[in-house]
């Protein structure tokens, strides 16, 4: 069983944070909500789903956790804008833990500046800034690249989740 | 008087529309609203301000107009996923027309691929993404290099306002 952290803010894409999640419980793994701050509800972006924020950031560490969920929607505008989820992501990226990244993901991952020579795909809209990033966008339902696991949107989810499970023990 | 485009999408941060527009048309200017279709109206993010589209992009030209307007929220994220959104604000920055960006305005700049060794300042999600594109980011209100105008924020838009008129004649 794994300990997966979903980082995420308000308007997430609400299926990419919902899907995975019920299938990485059906398997058996555990997963915890990570937020700027906690004792609230987030709200999805089209569904207005209400998922409940188990820990904020600053009261938890990537060493509490095997792996890494990065849902889209403007949840990854949202977060990129604090360093405490910049630096939260980073560290599963340096200590070469397994990152799920689907649709605007790879935002925060541009931010925490571990694109640098990497293969990813991701949303339409920031194809450029992919590239820009030093990585190699790949227009794939799912793209694996050692421990980087990313789709491009909610069409995805099924390879997306398939290849996530197979990098959680 | 000048002909002003404001290229806009669903979910712009209100008041980067309304009051630029509303200060550029007291000045005798003319806004005319340019989205991805015509016919319908589009919805601000946070106050739900409805805006009559004017012109649809297939319907015009950056030849009809003297200056561009891009104001933030995620409307810019939805229009640079459009080559024809894209093209059209390049074609600005190319003939050297005045462009007014705030908040996530930069990104379909660069999508655009036009801020290369350009100075400017946007919402602070997208600082990576701006220095990414070869811009030099500035921690501003207002940044003005040649014909292009920046601003951060809503805060930002008095200086945002007073520079910008300065461009139009």
């Amino acid at each position: 069983m794994a300990k997966i952290a979903a980082i995420l803010e308000d308007m997430f894409e609400d299926v990419e944070f919902t899907k995975p999640v019920k299938k990485f419980k059906n398997a058996g793994h555990e997963v915890t909500v990570v937020s700027i701050r906690s004792g609230r509800a987030l709200t999805g972006k089209k569904k207005g789903t209400k998922v409940k924020v188990d820990l904020s950031l600053k009261n938890t560490s990537p060493d509490d956790f095997d792996a890494l969920l990065i849902p889209g929607g403007y949840s990854p505008d949202k977060l990129r804008a604090h360093q405490n989820a910049v630096d939260f992501v980073k560290e599963f990226m340096t200590k070469n833990k397994p990152v799920f990244s689907i649709c605007h993901g790879p935002q925060l991952l541009i931010t925490a500046q571990v694109l640098e020579g990497r293969k990813i795909t991701g949303w339409k809209s920031i194809i450029q800034d992919i590239k820009n990033a030093g990585a190699e966008f790949k227009d794939q339902e799912v793209v694996v690249d050692d421990n980087l696991v990313s789709s491009r949107n909610p069409g995805d989810i099924p390879a997306f989740v398939r290849e996530s499970l197979k990098k959680l023990k």
